[in-house]
């Protein structure tokens, strides 16, 4: 098993002390998987103290033998309760702590109420921004993890032509797909950010079904299976001459990417031929922007400008309730990461952002086309990840 | 697709707001997937209110049109920001806001903050336990969706025997049991109350991996894909002569059941089972035992006695790291409901709760083997909702 290397740890731990250094906060509480797994190597059940400078403590409830084989932490020791907490943290402090720094858009309300408690006069702020910037910027590793995602990605899209017959169902293709990333090694899960967000995979959609209304905030549509699974492939059967789109997140060793493709049945019609066009040529656009310095706003702008002038306007990232104002997500740990390609927030890119690029155009009756790849930001070009043919694929 | 049909959304409105007038609260404001989906019919990124007596309200931001088809709530309306609320919900109520049930056991930190200064001067209450009270009773509606999910499983468990072969890795058998879940109308998601317990199916382990370490609360071990994934099914071979578990959570329609078989290739030592024929034995006298009117602690502690008395009390649910102090859990839309057969909480068991009963034995070096099954509790003995023989299947 392939385990985040000590240095690459005790950086990201540096990273995060300068950062509370230059907050005045005397240390982070972490408590949210993604976090503890960020900075600790394992993704145990426990608690994660990272004090302004010096060692970081790791109080593991649940396994602790496994966090001490999976963690290069120094100090890793075993806890039952939180009770515990507060004498644990004075240990590693020199002053009483004053300011301390937790998931707030994460930890549920009666665990921040009890913590509230427990360090009453200590001062709580919110740590998730802080961190999730932190976390935008990849390492060389992570890069590593997300290119085998990539290639997993690649093999498995490789087999979509030979896999899709005509009248099979979503779900079916779906399924055959998802085997085949997990026996190349696929997480199975797919973490966000955001509260109740929840995706499985992604979505296998076609014809008609792809602009079906959602409340997943992308710009993909589909029916799901039922009321509670109400997003991606249903039981609709896979007709000729209708786009199918494959938009999937693999996900290796903690890391995923996205990655879109269109397929069809026989041809399609010359108004679906020119939208994928207009997708790829906003795609070509956005590598010309998505470089150092560029604003993440301003990048928006001038695609909603080119998109505002073209016939697309109302079919450009979704279509109806499914309509969303962003054409880029950052993705790593989590598929909503920053930066975002859209009005807020605006950040600068930097050299190891990684952003999946999807400019999708939906109809309300045909279905859609578009492309989605994940990128690299570097200093000069971005790179693709998710190298693969980005035409429309008729079989 | 099976909409949740009228009356049961009504009645489910009903008791809710019996509940809300014992404990003299004004209304609930829910905001979590599972509870809108129960309450309303429809899993949209959407406010409910229920107020104390009369018709609720279901705010939408995203899919307005979908909520409209799926729900056959009266009001549904919508909304763009979460400032528009107070108003909303003063024009469904008689006097001024005073008390209000709130998820805190899932919202995030952040979101609570934020309804605090919002609705200043109102007194937040938590409505998780009291909703989770509501829903470990099913009703027939829901008990279909769990036969259904069984049926899924009962079809794809019969296929395990022709699809185990000596040297496929673990993660094989789970991606082909998947794929053929999948494609039965299996949801994907597997949702749990708590936060941050991430599961994905379940586990199908073997020998040895079996106790391997995890952070996941129950009793099955398993190295799985990476740190990122720290559970259940990982790339070790299976292999003759040792114990084959397959630990898989169904879900159907939002519902779920939850189901181990063991299987093995050759014959298994017989020490394994004997522990195997000891944890039906549990099994049997459970199923006494779990009648409308007994203590959930009671049951627990008489089950404990019998193990303590055993040789497999270092062994019962869970070896080392992995032991876990309950020996049945509640299991519907969430895979850790109430109640509990467990020191706590202690419950009175009534009909129309579902328990996952998993009596399982684990070894450091050899395995585990054990049973699990999914029950209605009746007015007399409990139905066994996952059919399917319980001994070791020997390929």
């Amino acid at each position: 098993m392939l385990l985040t290397p000590k240095e690459e740890v005790y950086h990201r731990i540096g990273r995060l002390q300068k950062e509370l250094n230059s907050a005045n906060v005397d240390g982070f509480l972490i408590l949210q998987n993604v976090n503890l797994f960020y900075f600790s190597g394992t993704m145990q059940n426990s608690v994660m103290f990272v004090p302004r400078k010096g060692e970081p403590l790791l109080l593991v409830k649940r396994s602790l033998t496994r966090a001490q084989i999976e963690s290069p932490l120094a100090n890793i020791v075993p806890y039952t309760h939180l009770t515990e907490l507060p004498h644990a943290l004075s240990t590693l402090l020199e002053k009483p702590l004053t300011k301390l720094y937790l998931e707030l858009d994460v930890l549920p309300a009666r665990l921040y109420l009890w913590l509230k408690e427990l360090f009453s006069g200590v001062e709580f702020v919110n740590g998730s921004e802080p961190v999730r910037k932190l976390r935008m910027i990849k390492s060389r590793f992570e890069i590593e993890q997300m290119q085998k995602a990539a290639e997993i990605a690649r093999a498995v899209y490789s087999e979509i032509p030979s896999l899709i017959q005509p009248g099979m169902r979503e779900i079916d293709l779906s399924a055959e797909l998802e085997a085949r990333f997990r026996k190349m090694g696929h997480q199975g899960l797919v973490r966000a950010h955001r509260w109740d967000l929840e995706l499985y995979y992604g979505a296998v959609i076609s014809g008609a079904n792809m602009s079906y209304p959602v409340p997943f905030e992308g710009p993909d549509g589909g029916m799901g299976l039922s009321a509670a699974v109400p997003q991606g492939a249903g039981e609709k059967p896979i007709q000729e001459g209708e786009p199918i789109m494959v938009d999937m997140v693999v996900g290796y060793n903690g890391y995923m990417i996205d990655k879109t493709r269109v397929y069809a049945l026989g041809r399609l019609p010359e108004d679906l031929l020119k939208a994928h066009r207009f997708a790829l040529e906003v795609q070509k656009e956005m590598t010309e922007l998505l470089r150092p310095g560029n604003s993440s706003r301003r990048i928006y702008q001038t695609v909603m400008k080119k998109v505002e002038q073209s016939p697309y306007r109302d079919y450009f990232m979704g279509y109806g309730d499914n309509k969303v104002r962003f054409v880029a997500h950052g993705i790593g740990c989590e598929i909503d990461e920053l930066p975002l390609i859209a009005e807020k927030p605006d950040l600068e890119l930097q050299p190891g952002m990684t952003l999946a690029v999807e400019p999708k155009i939906f109809f309300p009756q045909k279905g859609g086309v578009g492309i989605e790849n994940t990128w690299l930001i570097t200093e000069d070009r971005p790179k693709k990840l998710t190298d693969f043919p980005d035409d429309l694929h008729f079989l």
